[in-house]
């Protein structure tokens, strides 16, 4: 039997590991370690100094992880991803008496992260370490509560945001998972944005204020960011004005 | 000038707390202690086990909380009572050349808690250190992803279920700040719950099934549980079935 033990990594700043995650990270019997994803380099340099600070002698494997076909409809695509992952994860795994493996993963394991969908198709067993957020990330970089006193917030992602407008009983919304600027396709009028790239990184990327006037600097911040880095990961806070 | 820096304590595992979150705490000036709020025992013990392991010679300041006024309209109510505990950090926090003073806050400073809007009442610069929220803990407890594939979620409160009733257009939602059991309060069919109480705690229970079978056990669990320990934290997540 495999025990899959998914931590939470936090968003990019080594210290948002918790103090859970080092101990499952040394206690694991491997852990497995993608080559592949957003960010490559740089994530995968973060994740380096995390097992070399925290586990500088253990098993790794490392896992070439498979594309997905931008052909096929979103969904089918994604599921037929997955099918693959799981394959690739179990090839990279020779633990014939069964053990701990361990991943990080961005964030916490349990927000638009797919490794527990890909875990089921296996017979792992899940074990989930929490981690922080990229919206917890996001409010502490602005210093901001998430939510109005007693008040309601949407997790939502980009494509949602552009295909569906501002919900119209929604007062905020967090937007994740936006490869564009889904924000620029609203009708800014009322709405006001934190947003933030790279959050907990050194070239960690912040703005707010109202959207007619934030849409366009961030939309500039972020076109300029992402070709000094090679890669972007994002996301914003929208609320009505009060 | 004051540094305020709110430490995300997650929701009750010491081992929740991030590295970030151990140098904070180690390399604040002092230390602000409330003696009262949920869990009073319980988190209390938490929070001077956490001090004793991270910080265990450093100076704190204990700071006797005010209770909300409870003939008051809601709002009102709160408002005045931020008020009195800012009073009350004030007096304690004695740092005539300024300083950094830190707090450990229960779960994310930025989810439901009122620290930032108290500080805001003080001429003292917020720092956030970003912690595990419930909705971290709850999902990691039951193994289970926060969201649908790329699908919204909502973070709601006890509050506006009960008032608002299942909103219309709402798959899945996270229900928090419940001081009864709001879930008993909708028409069942067709909802799924996700449980959990005391989460990280070594008393933590978990509970998850189709609304209508879950729903009784839940509030027997959490009458027993209440009693038992004197205080109880909970939340879930509720989803359409698919």
């Amino acid at each position: 039997m495999i025990e899959l033990v998914l931590i939470g990594a936090g968003t990019g700043h080594p210290d948002h590991l918790t103090l859970q995650g080092v101990r499952a990270l040394q206690e694991a019997d491997l852990v497995l370690i993608p080559r592949k994803g957003a960010g490559k380099e740089d994530l995968a340099h973060l994740r380096h100094a995390m097992l070399a600070r925290h586990r500088p002698d253990g098993a790794v494997a490392h896992v070439d992880l498979p594309r997905r076909d931008p052909s096929l409809p979103y969904l089918d695509g994604v599921e037929a991803w997955h099918d693959a992952i799981a394959a690739a994860w179990a090839q990279a795994v020779d633990l014939p008496q069964g053990g701990t493996v361990a991943m990080l993963v961005w964030g916490d394991p349990s927000l638009y992260d797919s490794s527990l969908r890909i875990a089921a198709r296996l017979d792992w067993r899940p074990r989930v370490i929490p981690g922080i957020t990229a919206i917890q990330a996001l409010c502490a970089a602005h210093a901001i509560p998430l939510n109005a006193l007693g008040g309601e917030v949407r997790i939502t992602t980009g494509r949602q945001l552009r295909e569906g407008g501002w919900p119209p009983d929604c007062d905020r919304a967090v937007v994740m998972l936006d490869g564009g600027c889904a924000f620029a396709t609203l009708p800014p009028e009322g709405l006001e944005i934190w947003w933030g790239a790279y959050l907990g990184m050194p070239q960690e990327r912040l703005d707010h204020g109202p959207l007619a006037e934030a849409a366009p600097r961030i939309e500039a911040t972020r076109t300029a960011a992402r070709a000094a880095h090679g890669w972007i990961m994002d996301c914003y806070l929208l609320a009505r004005s009060a």
